[in-house]
């Protein structure tokens, strides 16, 4: 009855003649005010979605895709990570980190969340990453309106799009409100002196070099967790990733979204398996800890999660299961 | 250690004195040619990829959202269809059904395969709906630059964005492809006259104001299943969700995407437990053993899945489970 075969389904159309080139098209038809030019192209990446009279905006900085090494997941083995990506359809030795910031706007006040790799590694990566600005740019946010830079913690993924290429400030007109642990820490030059290895001697110099900056300087200010940092947004203290990580819950209304920045790394690895230690996590048995309790909240609550390092955009909620969590992503919704 | 604990995490900030009054804000700067101007607004719904030399752009329509009857599922209870929709962090009572139509673009030529629920449906569902031709045009394709209209089955979602509200043709240059066992079988007098129910007194009355109306009939040429459709696109018979459904094969350079159409419904309901027989479904039994075979399949053998009814941008694969199948969203890729 049904020709449905499984030769059929594979059969690929060997004789398309396919080309590459394709002439540019324009549309005379604007789509709710957004011009169309966008042939050839990806979409803009942004997603738009409400927290009571909140209206949160998740926006891609893009993906850094490389070749993992043994050691990037601290305890477990490269073929356990090659069979977790292949339960996830990933592909094998390869590593797809997304980054995704997002913007608070409550009340006429923009925030955003972290600031992604920077504008100057949109060239250095080929635009696979570092479009932050551009897709908020898109999104219909200036950069010169956002009045509160909130940072979760001191990794370059995070921070580094505080400054453009030539060391001028993304965001000129934002204070930059940084979590009081955080900076004690990473500040504190005994503890900076007491590292040796590549990557955490890099992790030093390059917050150094961000807060470092005299403008950024000028513009700091730190928060405590426990507290609201902003109207809307309170911060959580989630240390183990490093020493002072922070999250923050955006809430308006009854309704709240736990944005977890770096409690999970990728979900394919790390929400499946919160027992599974990042070789860029600082404390990972606090880490661990705080993935758990956290996540044991997120699924018992039923809370929304967005998180830093989930694909965009980014938005899921939490299930537990016989071996950890896993991430349930949110329907894409069309409209607000 | 960490401070977080449940009451701080559930803790909303009830003093936000939220306001919905936001200025306009408009950018000076474009991203990637998208002109911004989208404060406020959704992003346009559009996600382009690529099989071998073929781009892929997923157009979403939007959603249709409603209470839904005692017999959506037909062979289950209310309560059984709510638990799976708690099961997926969804709403009580409420469908939620996306509409995800495609666009194949193979050497310059501009196929689109079905066409969501027409402009007309814009004004009528309020904006949650009819938003293809709009999604298109941002994403750069221009209804006149389509070549073809490939249509999987005659139910309304599918068919009825082949015309404007006028009753113009919305692709003026297109020839429109139609399965000719769903031809056959819809444009039979004899067929029609069998029916009683209302729902398929409606869908006949419904396709016959479509493949009536004169540019239509002009244009309309029927295809195969097991054919190619056009260079790239091969027909696979998938029938019983309509006498006639066809889905289709999307194949380059090795590479092949399964566009299922509506072998299931949503996921969260259908690909999870492929025995519950939906209300559309014509010949139910067989639309089950057809989702069994095809899911056998994609599970199988790790086929990417593009489905109309799944959340945008609708593309996955699919695991097998203990009680049937489970869809893994693919990771939103920021660049083609």
């Amino acid at each position: 009855m049904s020709e449905l075969t499984r030769r059929g389904l594979m059969t690929a159309a060997a004789t398309v003649a396919a080309t590459s080139a394709m002439g540019p098209l324009f549309s005379a038809q604007p789509a709710r005010a957004q011009a169309a030019s966008a042939a050839g192209q990806q979409a803009a990446g942004w997603y738009r979605y409400k927290v009571g009279d909140i209206e949160v905006t998740a926006v891609t900085d893009g993906i850094n895709r490389f070749k993992f090494p043994d050691t990037f997941v601290l305890n477990q083995n490269r073929d356990a990570v090659n069979k977790a990506l292949e339960a996830a359809f990933m592909q094998k030795d390869m590593m797809e980190i997304p980054y995704t910031p997002i913007v608070v706007k409550n009340g006429g006040k923009i925030t955003v969340i972290d600031t992604g790799t920077s504008e100057a590694n949109f060239a250095n990566s080929k635009g696979a990453a570092g479009q932050f600005t551009r897709n908020l740019a898109a999104s219909g946010i200036d950069a010169k309106d956002v009045s509160t830079v909130i940072i979760s913690h001191y990794h370059g993924d995070h921070i580094n799009g505080l400054l453009k290429a030539d060391n001028s400030l993304t965001y000129p007109n934002a204070e930059i409100l940084v979590p009081a642990a955080e900076h004690k820490y990473f500040m504190d030059d005994a503890e900076m002196n007491k590292q040796s290895g590549d990557r955490m001697v890099g992790v030093f110099k390059n917050l150094r070099r961000v807060f470092g900056n005299a403008e950024v300087v000028k513009r700091v200010k730190t928060y405590d967790a426990g507290k609201e940092v902003v109207p809307g947004v309170n911060a959580v203290a989630t240390y183990g990733h490093t020493p002072g990580h922070t999250s923050h819950v955006v809430s308006s209304g009854g309704k709240s979204v736990f944005v977890q920045a770096d409690i999970t790394n990728v979900p394919f690895l790390f929400t499946r398996n919160p027992g599974w230690h990042l070789m860029f996590d600082q404390i990972p048995d606090m880490a661990e800890a705080t993935r758990r309790k956290t996540y044991d909240m997120l699924a018992t609550d039923k809370v929304m999660l967005q998180g830093f390092h989930y694909p965009f955009p980014a938005v899921a909620y939490i299930e537990k299961t016989s071996s950890g969590y896993r991430e349930v992503p949110v329907p894409w919704s069309p409209t607000i």
